[in-house]
């Protein structure tokens, strides 16, 4: 079992070497912009999943690198004018800002083609089906988002935040070759890591959760959605201690 | 062998039963809208290899779909005000125009995913991998189209046209199950399509082509680009007449 840090340390390496498409030309630049910073937490959640189940690190990078690609992709059309219109992206200028907006667009659509030519390299097609349901329902909750009006904020972050972090562990599931069958508790897991992601998110950010129900309330909720992701953890029949590392890490971060 | 318009009536069936992620919501309007119309014509020419090449249009069906995705979310993001800012399509509004430039862009993003969910209904992902490298092309010449300057006609229409129409026949391979060492005389057929639709599409609207070298000289180009088709088509050893028709019908369009 590899350290969350080791596992950063492989996506880090996988995403540096990646090759785009060359086709792409001068368009690469901004990709590889959208993509030199993050968390990496959905990467590490996919490869720490893939080795618990008794996949190996290896074979998990492709739906690692997938699954970062597709978060980078939202970030870059969320972030565009007509959407969020940030300027800003982790203290740095966005996409937009930096590259233009019609680059911008473009670096959106080629950072998520990307994603799905990363997750073709499996032979079942398993791991593109979950991505593209994935990323249909972060659309979904994205559209919810702009619409906006009286929507219920947790199903607007189930779909925004927890869809992605679900397949988090799913590609892990099916990169290690885990049967269909036995998948059921690292589901009823995954389930949790979008909760805990975005109430404390709120908290770091004082919106959301934590200006709804004030921050010591959203607190209280966070850690409560870190002992139930720790409990359904403690209720899978393996090795599970990497994963319980990355939910107390989510739990206790302050950016 | 069932002809062109029998294709086109199920291709229609198919994208208009099209079940979208329910999670869209709302947003699924504006992406039923982009995909409402069309010539269909990338569709046709997936179906009619499949066929061609021993497959069944039924087992076809998805991947024409897919191609038909790819083709409406280029459209729907190319059409937007940072791009083209083009407010008409087909005689309608453009989706951008229609419903605001935030909701075209999450269309044009889950026009894009839905592709890729179509794609991963085979087993092989082979299918997915030549999709998503056929998008990252036309990405790479939309680029090179906005960012302009002296850049090479040909390549840009390689690119931005030609990679979807190779990949029409290329998905019909895959659906077919054609083994890929047989590929080969397939694949230089649809090496011709691209450069075939994009000369008489510059004919037809006075541009590209058409402005560069003069009307009858782009007229002279198109019957050559069709004559090379038919040429590679008939180094086949299977019955083309389908898409002998659908080469026809590309070179003498009239819209």
């Amino acid at each position: 079992m590899q350290a969350p840090e080791a596992l950063r340390a492989h996506i880090e390496g996988y995403l540096a070497g990646l090759s785009l498409a060359p086709e792409l030309g001068e368009q690469r630049d901004s990709v590889r912009y959208a993509l030199a910073r993050g968390k990496r937490v959905r990467a590490q959640i996919c490869l720490a999943t893939a080795e618990a189940c008794g996949g190996t690190v290896e074979e998990a990078l492709p739906a690692a690198a997938a699954l970062e690609l597709v978060q980078a992709f939202s970030l870059v059309h969320d972030d565009l004018p007509a959407l969020d219109n940030d300027a800003e992206r982790r203290g740095q200028p966005s996409v937009w800002a930096r590259f233009g907006e019609p680059v911008a667009i473009l670096a959106g659509d080629a950072l998520l083609a990307e994603a799905f030519r990363q997750a073709s390299s499996y032979d079942t097609a398993a791991v593109v089906r979950e991505l593209a349901e994935a990323t249909l329902g972060m659309i979904g909750g994205q559209y919810l988002d702009i619409t906006g009006g009286d929507v219920d904020l947790a199903e607007l972050h189930r779909l925004k935040t927890g869809r992605l972090f679900a397949a988090s562990v799913g590609l892990g599931l099916w990169a290690a070759d885990l049967p269909e069958g036995d998948q059921g508790p690292w589901r009823a897991f995954a389930e949790e890591l979008g909760p805990l992601f975005q109430i404390v998110d709120d908290v770091l950010d004082g919106d959301g959760y934590a200006a709804q129900l004030g921050d010591a309330a959203a607190r209280g909720l966070a850690a409560q959605a870190a002992g139930r992701a720790a409990e359904r953890l403690g209720a899978i029949d393996a090795d599970t201690s990497v994963l319980r590392l990355l939910v107390d890490e989510l739990a206790t971060r302050t950016a």
